[in-house]
């Protein structure tokens, strides 16, 4: 048996800097976090950033380091850079990887962290032994990876997978891009949401959620209401659902995947959500991909995922 | 310099079958074609295509001929056979790779004529040099070919891709499928028909379009009567390069393709069709991929494009 190599993980969110120790079966062995205050200037970041990994790789000899995986937002793999970091303004423009490579004399990676979230399914979750899937993170957006013949497709300008921007609505609700009417803006935590609100105007049944001002209302308390019984919560789970299944059926003659895996928190709102998922995706799709496609969860607990998923974009090149 | 080498491209289709031999450059040396009778039985069919590869290949050396690509609508390149050619009965579920290869004793491929043609495109034509492209065939259907890192996606199945049958409209219009609102119902030949017929109903300016019956009117007829300032034939094909545009964006940010090509009938209806594409396009667009993707038409004369792609599927392999 070989000795073991470690790589560190690193998830790079809007609100917490996440950075994990993980060896090459895949374990991850510890963890550290900060916050990212977005008021920073890079050269500050940089220093928390390297008293980080210090910190979590202080007894890991050098030899035994194979390198640092990072999933940011909006990263293009191709240029190891971010060029626009909606939610890390001091990120936006820094050459990321050559940066860190310099400072740190390690080899580095970067990739958007959807792309990386897919690495660590095929790696160590659902995806295991699969050539052919997508992922998709329901969380405050809705971020995609996407595997064809066994690679990470990140296109002609390591600008792929955009996904949360393809049209559901034609001019339908803003999205933060500028656009109208992305599929994130109606399926995601925020795109929940959104729909609860729009019912509560729309509708007139009864609700806990008119209690709460739309500050207030979140993917958590529409999930609660929704198992309580409550109709508007319900209805608003399943609109999403369908919405999801629809443009799911898009994906499949597309790509003729082995599975759709839905990760991040929207997913965890339990069974019923993915039940109408499959019914939605099913009753719309060609007759000759019916049945074909798995559609599950993520296999990797959401706070390890993103740690994992960075950490492989090094072991992908190393194993 | 190396002797030519040759091999066959075979394009089956619901009306013609079309044989072209092919040289290592990509030139179509000779043609023959034969009328693709849906009544004819397997075997009687197998007899046609035997006598017009014998005279397409007659003064050929047997050493000299790599093989046969054959490009047939529906056809899973997986198992080499078509398991539901819906306008060429006799095919449905044969195992066409298997038995030729035996008849013929010669290397055979079969794949999607979609994918076959984006194949054409990538060694002949307007994707000379492209690691990822789309191919839109645009006929009596919407074919599709998708190519990532140099290779056509043909998916978990076999099945890809089928984006003619992804959703334009919820509910929208009836498909051959058995689905309603396939992308193909709205843009396509006979999707550009019924955008102007339903116009003929909900507008009431005068058209000369008023004078056909459904069945005289095609998408030839709508292209002259818009050159002649008809104002239905206009909107009729404006519509159609709107939403052609809107679903090209999530195949953008989805792939990030250097290029969309558009080949197929549709295609020749000219520069406004294709400027008001781009700008559909445009104007939807998460702004990171704004003026990134060229659209832009088919380099292959289309008789010589479904021939040359079915013959690439050899040149694939032996190049």
């Amino acid at each position: 048996m070989e000795p073991l190599k470690f790589t560190v993980g690193i998830d790079i969110g809007g609100t917490n800097t996440k950075l994990g120790l993980v060896d090459s079966e895949g374990h991850l062995l510890r963890r550290v976090n900060f916050s990212t205050n977005p008021l920073l200037s890079f050269a500050d970041y940089q220093i928390l950033l390297t008293n980080a990994l210090e910190e979590v790789t202080h007894d890991i000899p050098k030899e035994d380091l194979l390198g640092v995986g990072m999933g940011v937002p909006g990263a293009n793999a191709k240029t190891g850079s971010i060029p626009e970091a909606a939610n890390i303004p001091f990120l936006t423009e820094i050459p990321l990887q050559t940066v860190l490579v310099k400072l740190w004399n390690l080899p580095v990676f970067v990739a958007k962290d959807a792309n990386a979230a897919a690495l660590g399914e095929m790696l160590f979750g659902s995806a295991k032994g699969m050539d052919h899937f997508i992922l998709l993170t329901l969380g405050t957006g809705l971020g995609s990876g996407v595997v064809i013949n066994g690679k990470i497709v990140s296109g002609s300008n390591g600008l792929a997978t955009e996904y949360g921007h393809s049209v559901l609505v034609k001019n339908g609700r803003s999205c933060n891009c500028g656009q109208r009417g992305c599929f994130e803006t109606y399926v995601s935590a925020t795109g929940l949401k959104r729909t609860a609100i729009s019912l509560l105007a729309n509708a007139n049944q009864h609700s806990i959620l008119r209690d709460l001002s739309p500050n207030q209302l979140d993917a958590q308390k529409i999930a609660e209401a929704s198992e309580n019984g409550d109709e508007i919560a319900k209805m608003a789970i399943k609109k999403t659902a369908q919405w999801l299944g629809l443009k799911m059926v898009d994906l499949v003659v597309l790509t003729d995947p082995e599975a759709i895996i839905l990760a991040g928190g929207l997913s965890k709102i339990g069974d019923y959500f993915l039940q109408t998922v499959r019914e939605s995706l099913d009753k719309k799709l060609l007759p000759m991909f019916k049945g074909k496609v798995k559609v599950v969860y993520s296999g990797l607990g959401s706070d390890d995922a993103a740690i994992l998923g960075a950490a492989s974009l090094i072991m992908n090149v190393k194993n």
